[in-house]
């Protein structure tokens, strides 16, 4: 047996992170994590679980009442979602465009579905035809997609079209809004979405630990009424509704501490708006976008696909990737990240996203990718992207 | 759809939290929460994850190399250890003495187990004869029980005696710790527990959001070896072993600044020494219960089975629970808590954990109670409780 460890204080280098998330905290989001705590059942925290509800229901665009954060990072809403909503013998279509389609997929046999699958290419949204095609082969009960693809840096169009497929066919319709919500047009309601989840840690600037979830009464009256129970009982949004719904019933301890930040970072969404937030997720990383493009580099998507909050950038010939990622972490405490899945080797993955969305950031990841270029001997054209970069952000 | 909500600045109540937790947070955990974060695959977190990892095992007793924080409140630790520990078919042995007895047979239900029960009353512990009775009845796979019930102030004695029978059946033994961790003696090694999870906002006085969980090699070898997955994706332990073991594959967005203050919260235990710290419960814990017995009222438990970090106090005659809570509330600012389950009305559950353990805190609970119980009209000698209180505070 160990003796007492002898661990120093904690002084984690100061990085910039422009990789896929956790993204820059707001220094009010930082602040309000260390309040101290009141209890999960205290009469104040009522209140400050109906504020935080109330400022999801306004960053999803929803009116849906069923819209919580999940005592958990991303995934845990993921499985939320896709658990309480596929009940054992349940069809579920899942996309094969990406990293976390595959995901949702494996979410779903674990929880009694059979899955099967609609294609389309990494990089590249679902096509509402194959969607259609999907359907009449399989005739699904919940139809899952990605509205933005962290592994690709692809954003899913179209989705309205997707949604009256599924609703044809009496199908319920997932998203994974992860790299989405609060950074890239999501329109919950508009769009006939009837549950969507999502990280605190990406386009909200948040740190991880709570995160959004929001169903409609179809999907609740879904969960409502299932024949056997959600196969986790943490998850299980049936005794959730319990907790965050009238009854303010004991389930588990909520994490105080991320509620009062994912409140705070949702604050900071009201306060700029969230159709001018998106607009300066678009603004911002079209800098940065330009900056990559005016090297040789080009994004993994085409420009429809676009999704400014994750660009898929690249890898030039020359160099590897990993080299660089090291390089600009060494020289300028800079996260960006390497490929996912299918992509791995061929992309860097730069976030640009919630606080880390501004025009500082994004100059630094061009400045410093043209050095590390540069010093590891790529053939780009380092300085006409910084040029561009510096071009697009004096237009604006 | 809703305009952007006008939500003010956050700004909670200032609770001295001495319910069952969370407990009152240490300033320097709450600075470990602000701390800027670093990504969670950032090489500098991967020090990080390993400091926690030992403070971990140091807090726990324990030489297994597989502890970790899990990404989610203590029943999410909870269902990770029961969840993966289960298989479809396997017989679990729950308890019936407490209300996260029944909570373990629930999940592990979910997870496909055939659950059978030992029975012992609210407030008691388990008698060994009565767990070999019911290893000799079922030859339950896995057994639970819980060492400290949060719901009734119960104590687990005699645990070796519990884990050698369950081991002479080849059983699997699990430990709710949730309450005693760090607060409480604990030894997962010496005892012979093969897995035992627990919350980070009771003894350890931790924001929750990152939960303790350990499991020995054999615990280990049956998860790895599981004929079929385990039913959560979020929580399967062979998944997250890529991400906590040597590979430090991404799984899931750890919550980094969890990690932090988990890792600044178990710095405090090492600091002050794990047997230390066991003791000041008992002390602190043991001029509260001098108080509430001076005063008349009895603890639920009886002296063998006291559990220091969690006091379940009768409710006087002439007095609602609910009344003397909200007064509390109201005048001191004070959180205690009502029973749960079987004691709902009987008990209060006043907590002594962590940093919450100290004298000044003990005395203003006693000092509050003395003050409801007269405004209220309970008949009890408020003085004596008060006298009693700080006799034993000034004895140690």
């Amino acid at each position: 047996m160990t003796d007492a460890p002898d661990v120093g204080e904690l002084s984690p280098p100061q990085r910039t992170l422009m990789g896929p998330g956790p993204s820059p905290v707001h220094p009010r989001v930082l602040k309000a994590m260390s309040t101290p705590l009141v209890g999960h059942l205290d009469p104040s925290f009522v209140d400050i679980m109906d504020e935080t509800q109330e400022l999801l229901r306004y960053a999803f665009r929803t009116d849906n009442e069923w819209t919580i954060p999940v005592s958990g990072t991303g995934s845990a809403a993921m499985e939320a979602a896709i658990g309480n909503l596929t009940e054992p013998g349940d069809t579920f279509l899942a996309p094969t465009n990406g990293y976390f389609g595959d995901r949702m997929a494996e979410m779903a046999r674990r929880a009694g579905g059979e899955v099967v699958r609609v294609d389309a290419p990494w990089g590249e949204p679902l096509d509402p035809a194959d969607v259609a095609d999907a359907f009449a082969e399989h005739q699904p009960d919940v139809f899952g997609f990605v509205h933005a693809e962290t592994s690709t840096g692809a954003k899913q169009t179209n989705v309205p079209e997707l949604t009256d497929i599924a609703h044809e066919h009496d199908a319920l319709v997932i998203a994974d809004t992860v790299t989405s919500l609060g950074g890239v047009e999501l329109r919950v309601d508009e769009w006939g979405i009837d549950a969507a989840y999502s990280g605190p840690q990406k386009c909200l600037s948040c740190p991880p630990g709570a995160s959004p979830l929001t169903l409609n009464d179809d999907a609740m009256d879904k969960v409502l009424s299932r024949e056997e129970d959600p196969r986790s009982w943490y998850l299980d949004l049936s005794l959730l509704e319990g907790y965050w719904g009238d009854e303010r019933a004991y389930h588990h301890t909520a994490p105080v501490s991320n509620v009062y930040a994912l409140r705070e970072a949702l604050r900071l969404v009201a306060e700029e708006g969230i159709e001018a937030r998106w607009e300066r997720h678009e603004r911002v990383a079209g800098a940065l976008k330009a900056g990559v493009e005016a090297m040789g580099l080009g994004l993994n998507p085409e420009d429809d696909y676009w999704l400014p909050s994750l660009n898929a950038v690249r890898v030039p010939a020359g160099v590897e990737d990993g080299d660089v990622i090291d390089y600009v972490l060494d020289h300028y405490d800079l996260e960006i990240a390497s490929g996912l899945g299918a992509l791995e080797g061929d992309v860097f993955r730069i976030g640009c996203m919630g606080h880390g969305a501004r025009p500082e950031n994004v100059t630094l990841v061009v400045a410093a990718l043209a050095d590390a270029f540069d010093a590891l001997g790529a053939d780009v054209d380092a300085a006409a992207g910084l040029a561009a970069t510096r071009e697009a952000l004096r237009e604006q």
